[in-house]
């Protein structure tokens, strides 16, 4: 019972940092100023702002799917441990930075120097999918945290294992396409989004 | 029982986004600048900053009416579905972005662009009264999804679905009207939100 | 069953509000700019900061006491209905609005323009404990909805209604007393924050 | 019962405050200006951001190991109390005031006047540290306050004495270091949370 609660606190901890972060992001997109809207219009001036509009929507799409997979990794955890804490603290502490970077793309994106500023970005994904891994590789390792089924070779566990294992390459490759191509990048980060979305569903299973 | 925990947690995290998005909005309301108190006064200052209280009281009154009904909706699913998760997404996505327009009008409800700001404005709560429409119209299609009464033509079901197929139209109506006169679209909002505040009581059934 | 449970999320809703709104404050002390250091060095700078500081304290004082207060409000009551829910919205208003008064109060305690926004301040606080007067009117005048020992003349319930009729004069007072002297008027909402805080104790019945 | 529930909501909240507190810090990363850009290019101006960087780690780190003491000072409260609720609000308090210290030396740390930033930010964890030393003295001393467990002279309450009695002395110490040197100071810290963090975990015992 005392090992279910410690689990569940950790839990609600990470869930308040996701729901937080993802709320945060709005602030980085900036209201246009007056000049700028003077000079150019109040339309132009929002539609100008469609680099801080697709970070938003990169960063918010990405978050949710952490969330969903954080959720998914614990279903499988029965107790913590101080490796536990510490995995998950490390992959607090590169989600709550996304904004940052987020808010760094939305102002350098059509900036001569944008491929800065997207590396940053994509390397924040990629660093994101390697806490995933650590987390996820500490929890399947260690004897007596996971739930029994986790050590089978089938069902959520096994495809948490491979998924997880390819996540660090493929987000390597988004950082590797931004420095070709700053919205090819942002693209593939996106798309992992979207499938890690599809394979991040617990209920699926049931079927 | 692992079903009931699951909506927990999407209720729990959608709670805790609406919960933010809602106190962030102050944070929209500019304190006035050194410059204009000295050329104003400080209590003119405080009065021109009303389409800032404005919109602040109409996305705040909207935010928590959106909470009372997503509660609503909840109560009616048993179930967790990809599909669900994705319609949930897509509602946290519209209300999180509510900040920026709610800014946006601040500043610029006043400027001769005023239409521009408003039409992003009552377009985000179209937006959302769209979201809302498809979630519900998943849950009350999707067999094994919803608790039992859901299938019957009267109660809280029913109710939903009349009033969630007409939010759309009502808004698209506020959307509008915001191109022929800016506050009589944001009235618009304000008074839709107070119909479905009245309309969002899940103990009214009790009666 | 389905009622408790209904309470239980207006109030984890409020809390995280109250908890966002008290985590905000800080962000209205603003660190001061490079050009005031030259001027007159970091240490000055910050001493200069001291109405930031006293508003941070007093308006987090304030609202730690609201969360506590609202909680012993909320012990009282058994199921919800459509009036709670308005005036708890009403309080959740007027809470997230106290990051704007801090902030204006931060900035201009020290101008000549001073009264203006202390009266904002003060007048929000007494803005805050009329919905406390409204919230807990409704809640001991209906029948149905409070706890059944909310009806004796003695113990939680009628401190209550003693501590709450009070609060609005108080605060109309600390609201008067912001007009003859600035800092008087901060020190008496700073005063009535712990006279509530002693007030608030739900465990004190006990002894 | 209801003893047991007002202490989770004090749990509850404190968690709150701490997510918050934690996922706030990144907005004291502040996006370099375009002018900056220009000057010294992109990839510079972020590596000239180290000391925000530094300090959101040490100040995320610091967050972290308190959300973990505190919780792990609840696992020996039984009921609540108004001295435990006024050692719990300073703890906050302090504890929400860290993103101000944190973007002060952000902004100050390679600036001449450095040695106030830093010990601003040294002095809020020593205040942290003698907020939590004063909580944790009240509930051990407390009878009838704490679990069973805690009177005895071994466990997780007699490691928790000994490690909070130290802490001040420890922090005091980072502080008297700051003097010397701002980056020694601020190494300390960090160290202090790394120590901290491993003393801090709760499942320790079992073994």
């Amino acid at each position: 019972m005392q090992e279910e609660k410690e689990t569940a606190r950790i839990e609600a901890f990470s869930d308040g940092v996701f729901a937080i972060a993802i709320t945060l992001l709005v602030l980085e997109i900036k209201v246009p100023s007056h000049e700028k809207v003077l000079e150019h219009g109040l339309a132009y001036s929002l539609f100008a702002l469609w680099p801080a509009f697709l970070a938003f929507f990169t960063s918010f799409t990405t978050i949710l799917v952490i969330w969903v997979h954080h959720h998914l990794i614990f279903t499988q955890v029965r107790k913590t441990s101080p490796p536990l804490f510490y995995w998950n603290g490390l992959l607090l502490l590169v989600v709550t930075f996304v904004p940052f970077p987020t808010g760094l793309l939305a102002e350098y994106l059509l900036n001569p120097e944008a491929r800065v500023a997207t590396s940053l970005y994509t390397g924040n994904f990629l660093a994101i999918s390697v806490a995933f891994h650590g987390l996820w590789r500490y929890v399947s390792k260690s004897e007596g945290l996971a739930t029994s089924t986790i050590s089978s070779k089938r069902g959520v566990a096994a495809r948490i294992t491979r998924d997880y294992r390819l996540a660090p390459l493929l987000y390597l490759a988004a950082f590797g396409v931004s420095f070709i191509s700053e919205i090819a990048g942002i693209s593939t980060c996106l798309l992992l989004a979207f499938i890690y979305a599809l394979r991040g569903q617990p209920t699926k299973e049931a079927g």
